[in-house]
């Protein structure tokens, strides 16, 4: 059942004793809005805990980490935080698959698998959501609290910058920096602060970028060879997938890149409003949005190139 | 003599027949300030021009170029907007020198060279107390006065995320959109499209990037060689020196740039809040900030760096 954020309020403020879970590959959104979500019940008296996310990143494990679940917590009620469907719920969370009562979520695609959902679909960040619904329980928003919801907000809209913000993400990012969210660290250190490992991978992957269809298209390659040589980790490769898509004149920015295996690879696809990447992934048994989509298949690098030059083709005519 | 916004808005509600003025090397807040004014005081009846400035770049003209001021007008004020002294003008407004009406800044340095000064040193941008002032004036902006102050406030906060950036930098920026700024259509163009000489350029910066003290100092290098190697000009440089300062560990961030001569560079520093970096330029002769100051030298490249490594010694003693 779909919920409003007055009842989503309402329903928070009669029960107690919660668990908040969140996603795979947990981001700043999912993380900000669990620790928001903790904080604010808490200040209203109630008992909150987040179940630790196993796959949480040093980037983003000090919002949370003073809200972890002890041993042996039981809870009363599962929420789950920016989750589309149960399969993408953190690694540990089996023993509550089938049993999460509310579903707080931002995405279009959420498969109402909880007892009741909040989804608002045009929020760039959950956190936008777990804002509201703590301002229309609490009337305000406490500096910790503040900056987790910051944290969210800005982690999912790359500070502001990515076409899903809205006046509504400045409207409450500016609210968050009055309730005592510290922006300037923050920025600093989600933004404005590269590894020297992050820096050389980006520098070898400009050097070996390829251009197709007279400049419309880009492709990007990270093999596991460039990952060693630069020293690269999962941590260093967040939105690294916006480079090729990002160049003036390209329409359709794509990153191949090398997994596990030789054989094994994914693609990133960013695209201009009039190409649909969603499409073109399709064709690789992937999906994904209008323009930002993703596929994988077991080909080498050179491959998975090959094979997309020629699904790019019926995307871009000759002498289009 | 000193003016609050209210006493700007009353000014420039009580006269007509206005010309304005922007900076050196104008950047998106100068020329989104002059084609804000221009447009709001259009609305409000009066007649408004702006002075072209012969270094517009392509990036920022569409904002102001339907402004323009006819051969020929005369203006009964002239209003100069986010210039700090008279020496900053736009090199042909050497005829309004001494002749300023009203400026309207942000900058601490503003040397009151107007006969009334609308001085808001707490704004991140100029675009803000120009939004405040039509504001005062109008009660609201129209689709075309949002989409100019947008520009302002984005481009001089790097869209939200420099230190500059407040509670109220993305108030405004928030009302901007709701009163009709096309913010994803500008951050785009702005801060997510990069041409392929800039990609680069950055690309060549980063393999030639050098570490010293432990890593607390970084020295980035751009000689014209490169500059045409990657066939990249003064457009594509906007922000480089960001680039060393950024890095994880660094605590001064310094770009040595070769300008028209062998033996003729300027050095960016940008430091963390703990190391003077108007200090260390202050040994070369030049000045600036407490985080970013700037300055420059008869020398090579080289020898640049030579010294810079003297100084810095001064800065990060062995051992810590």
């Amino acid at each position: 059942m779909i919920i409003t954020i007055p009842e989503t309020a309402d329903w928070l403020m009669g029960r107690d004793a919660f668990l908040i879970l969140t996603h795979l590959r947990p981001d700043g959104d999912t993380i900000g809005c669990a620790g928001a979500l903790a904080q604010g019940l808490r200040e209203m008296g109630k008992t909150a805990y987040v179940l630790e996310n196993p796959e949480t990143t040093s980037r983003y494990a000090d919002i949370v980490k003073g809200y972890y679940a002890p041993d042996g917590y039981v809870p009363d009620h599962v929420v789950v935080v920016d989750t589309a469907s149960e399969d993408l719920l953190q690694t540990n969370a089996a023993g509550h698959v089938g049993n999460v009562s509310l579903c707080i979520d931002h995405h279009p695609s959420n498969k109402l698998y909880a007892g009741k959902t909040c989804l608002a679909e045009t929020c760039a960040s959950c956190g936008e959501i777990i804002y509201h619904i703590l301002s229309a329980m609490c009337g305000s928003v406490s500096a910790k609290t503040a900056e987790a919801i910051y944290v969210a907000l800005a982690t999912d809209t790359g500070c502001f910058v990515y076409a899903n913000t809205t006046a509504d993400t400045l409207r409450i990012a500016s609210l968050m920096i009055e309730a005592g969210a510290p922006h300037r660290e923050l920025n600093k250190l989600y933004f404005r602060t590269k590894t020297r490992s992050r820096l050389k991978l980006e520098s070898m992957i400009i050097s070996g970028l390829e251009y197709h269809f007279g400049g419309a298209v880009c492709i990007s390659t990270i093999t596991r060879n460039m990952m060693d040589e630069a020293g690269a980790d999962e941590s260093d490769v967040d939105d690294i997938a916006l480079i090729p898509g990002a160049i003036e004149g390209v329409a359709a920015g794509i990153t191949v890149r090398e997994l596990s295996g030789e054989s094994d690879c994914k693609i990133s696809v960013r695209t201009m409003p009039h190409i649909n990447a969603g499409a073109i992934c399709k064709h690789f048994g992937g999906g994904g949005h209008q323009m930002a989509a993703g596929a994988s298949g077991s080909y080498t690098v050179e491959e998975f190139k090959e094979k997309l030059l020629k699904v790019l083709a019926g995307f871009f005519p000759a002498g289009v």
